[in-house]
């Protein structure tokens, strides 16, 4: 079972066919006769990095509509402008309904992909690993964070589930820092690591003392990060958060962080322009 | 019923809370106290234009939670960071499972909505009404198109099921432009316009002998536009499309178009930042 | 993707299968060996015009049953009583749990589809098209306005969603006929005509005069109607609605009306007697 | 939990909402203003016997609009033309969105219960009960079956789960009428009597002494009927089934069988006229 | 269709996955190699008699993962501990998703055969027939009540709608016994014996001049329950509930009752012991 | 949102009501009248711990039904034979259709509850942490996990994808213990621990050596868990598995493993028996 296997990703091309789709494509119902057979040329338009190549086949196979796809590159792939990424075969009428959301899903994704990217090249070198958050696009958190790993960018937790996470909020409402690190640890399933979110140096040393595993440290300036960095010396894992940008994540990534979460790789990454071309 | 009352975007809320909080917030669970009371503030951190407000109550909704909202802006209002959107109160539990999947809704969607001002700003003046596509996000469509109408424009048909665009595929599936049009006519539901895309003036001649009432011209300089315009000369909506940017869009509404369709509305708009502080 | 093939449609499918199977057909489970095979016939028992014969393929593939359909007509093919529609090949338990659904699906497709017939029949060689209305079987709109149009008839809107009918509610909420013209026209969805609905030959003109695409002329008497289509004159889409029966649809036509609605063809047609015979 | 509270239901209401409305209704949020209140009338135009009176309340309930619902009759009444059924008040726009699925389900269910009326009222006086069949619209089955309660009518199972029918093809599979019988009575679960198809008086004395419980009586003559009978003497429950209207209905309850089914109720009872006067 | 094709079971088998698969196999994903086949073999680490081997197949149908499965026993065959089961060939990857589950299923449902068996061979030679009652895990009911057929048991009402089962409360409310049972056999759907519970002799002989046909009961005595036995004399059927144990139910048995209902086949039923070893 | 809000919760209590009501409670429909109000006392009938409680109140909301619950007593209370542990209070019908699932859920999760109990207090004095598995009842796993928490044990991860554990296949797969823990170390989302499965002493240094995080020690006896503890030393968990018994748990605990994972608490704790009075 791959990511593209998972019920919910089914769930999701079908909740996208069924707003494109509505009651039927109206103008290929009147204009193309059933059996006509054509191919189609998954085209990149701009140099990118792929991601949600095997989606192709996914829309077709929920569609029901036996159509042929051949991948000419894999996911993880850099392409340059021209490059053909995939073609299919198959029914007109099906390949006509299934075009624009297999553009919309492969165009996103390696979108989100080519930006990661970016970010990874620019720590090169460093011991930081870029990783995304939970600022995705709703319902489409699964197939963004797989797009970050095709990127070569690493995950964050996948939700509120897996993963244990005290911002300020919660050590208010649990009394204090060392109150709600205990009251996680003791909580926790076993197997999951505690990580709790710093603005300040002293708070980095109270959640050391406290025996914290991962520390979030939030919005510091790169002098403060380099601190704190010296601070936990390899006590616990450091994540750097907040205002991180492609011009900003070199010097932050020099200050030894283990960790840099980038909201942008998923909420803000444009398009890669990818065309599908068919002929009859 | 308004849109975000359809059934459609309570499955959306619903399948995001489910990927976002899985089998429950664990941190919130270990360290805030059942019942302990919190308000909220959505902040605009970047100018922008709003879109989406009422989707906080929606979420709140989904989730049996009772928060109360009160929204300081309405949808297509300009705001300025630092503004103040809306407040929420209810219980701190609720509002920490709920803020990341209102933000990440309300952040899209007003980019979507702030990048639509723009185009639209840019035509001001002209009769050039600018409109959305069907690149949108999936899952998301009614949304975006929505984010659309916030910020100025209009939109473009919701699916293949709602209007008739006969693209270069179909004529040449159908037999020609003419057999195109005639076979779109005759099976149209009553109260549909009948579109047709084209590639040259000479095709637009030829739709407009066949009756065609709606012309995309595809991917034309603005040269050709401005002759396809001419040709036109009132008797069909004339649509152009293709290679639309903030840079080149003035010049294309001086041609006289009527609609100009810009996939980037949706495809390519970066979030804008906005922010819910939580005090217990 | 035909219209069989909707999500909507597999969606009715299983619900009837849950409502007539519930638990399993505990008769044939009692009786019927594993793995006996059988064939079946579907046979007209009435005279009618056939619709819904590839219900037949989908209601088993619903059920994963593999059962070979031979279509022996096509849908709008009129047929006499005695004549065989289809056979059908696999495990009698499988033909013993689908044959009722099968049968109470293409019984009421042919029932509205010979109705609609006969319809169409009374006002040949005039000009006007007998259309549907949103009257329909609640869950089967799609399957109903297919079989309207096997019975040679054309398709009102779909829903509310696809088409703009201003009633006479609508012109008074928005405060005149013109006043809800005009804000029709300005929002809609580029692609639909405006249609309005229009009781008098004056609410005509004054609907013509502020711009109207396409008239519904509610409950006039043949005369109202012959005058209300000259103060048109083409410059809109006629439609009659209100009281048409095969009595009084011919007079109807003559008027020159170009539409003529009828909410008995999908609300009220008898079911067409088909049986299936099954043979072990 | 009455009938009109079952999930079955609210899915019925749902899909039908989603088919109706869509994308949402144009019409209205283009020209009925935002809070605008009115209050609607459901009118009986013809005469009837009223079913599904409560499914107003319902539709409106499950659209989350907040609308007051006066019943004025209940199920079960016969009603004049120009009797008020029931009054809404609430907002404009949901008034106009509701309006046609209720009329679409009330007519419908009044229509099966004023036929069912009429049959009822052409045995009165004899033994026998009216019943249904499992020939009802596919997704509408149990407020059919409840329709048919209200015109006066029995009902015969509600699927193929919660009786036990055994027919020709059954009693071949299983090797013979005993067999059938007897592997149906060990296998019953307990509380369900046995019921099988005869065609013959021979066949009603073989299942008599297998011990039939209940015997379906098909497609037989009135002298036919009147002679089993006689045989089964009240040892088991009879059943006249096939060939009966409204013409033959009396003749073959006075044969003294216990029940009467007919397929008709259900799949070719006319609507009954009932329309929705909305005030603003 | 047998049980397993049910879509219940599909919608158990998949709410199961998801709860169990939720984002994906880490583990495996991690360290198996896409493509490795791999092996596994069914196998009883306890004697027991067998429930549910079909859902092997069914668990991997529904992952859409391409599993061969044999069959080495047939459901309702009694095992000893060292007994292969079956073997699967298929991925790797999808042996080791899927196992858990596969387990999970048929450890359950051996487990409820196995303790009926139990309970059936304690009545051996008695008229009594072991059935179950609604005390069943919530969601899986229909399987439990399969497996207890494969223990040798038969089955009561599968809901509240597939039979009449009037309690105390219905008769205190219908205002007493006589009133209950004639309400209930009124309005029953044809084809359904009245049960009525009754706690004392005297209540039976109410029960009786009633005219029930089945009768439940209550929690008697053994010399009670004889009494009853010989106060209906074959004019009902007669089922004894409550407090029956493998201690007890022997002499309950022997008072000549027609059925023992047991509620601790399903509710108390511990696993069978059932091991899937995997080799690659 | 507590554990019994989640949208999974519902949907299983959605699923058990079709299972148990399908299309509606016949014999209340019949003989208790509409309005008819009735107050009911959840009292236990065996000794137990608690587990559940909450569940009464959620599946009365999703029946729709306005009942009032008192809860007597919290989850994770000891309880005698004879107490009184909740109080409803609403229509006569809602409690009767509603009980049976409200039984079936508190009934088993206090199994669970109370086996757990017995478990922990096996351990009392040692280091040792009693804790579930993924032996859970399809469908019921959350449930089962809490019921384990509220008997005072601790929880082993949900499913596949919130932890990571390496078995002896995945080793094998990967090509060796050091390969399998290194790609799982490399590929894990931030915050998971990698644990191993380890049959022998020998294995457990290998994984101490490869950087294991948590250690499985798999079936082996005292004396082997005793020799593994001492070579761990502190620096992975242990966790001790399989074979464990209330008459082994005891000296598995004080060979000094961190964890001890009981399958048995889910998949073979008996019902506690729990009853409903109702009063009219």
């Amino acid at each position: 079972m791959t990511i593209f296997e998972l019920p919910q990703v089914e769930a999701l091309i079908r909740a996208a066919l069924a707003e494109d789709v509505g009651r039927g494509d109206i103008t290929t119902q009147l204009t193309v006769p059933t059996g006509l057979q054509a191919s189609g040329t998954l085209l990149g338009k701009q140099d990118g990095v792929l991601a949600g190549l095997p989606l192709i086949a996914r829309v077709f196979a929920v569609m029901g509509a036996p159509v042929r796809v051949d991948e000419r590159l894999h996911d993880g792939d850099a392409f340059r402008s021209g490059t053909v990424l995939a073609t299919v075969n198959g029914a007109a009428a099906d390949l006509l309904v299934g075009e624009r959301l297999v553009l919309n899903l492969v165009q996103r994704l390696s979108g989100v992909a080519t930006l990661t990217r970016r970010y990874v090249d620019a720590v090169k070198g460093t011991k930081a690993t870029v990783i995304d958050t939970r600022k995705t696009t709703p319902g489409l958190r699964a197939l963004e964070k797989y797009a970050v790993r095709m990127g070569g960018g690493g995950n964050h937790r996948s939700g509120l589930d897996d993963g244990i996470l005290i911002k300020d909020n919660h050590i208010t409402a649990a009394g204090g820092l060392g109150a709600a690190l205990s009251a996680a640890r003791r909580g926790a399933v076993h197997g999951m690591r505690v990580e709790i979110e710093c603005a300040t140096v002293a708070q980095v040393d109270e959640a050391l003392a406290a025996g914290a595993e991962a520390i979030l440290l939030d919005n510091m300036s790169v002098a403060q990060l380099a601190e704190a960095v010296r601070h936990v010396d390899g006590r616990a894992v450091t994540e750097a958060s907040g205002g991180v940008t492609l011009e900003t994540i070199r010097a932050i990534a020099e200050t030894g962080v283990d960790l840099i979460s980038v909201g942008a790789l998923t909420h803000s990454a444009p398009a890669v322009d990818i065309s599908m071309k068919i002929k009859l």
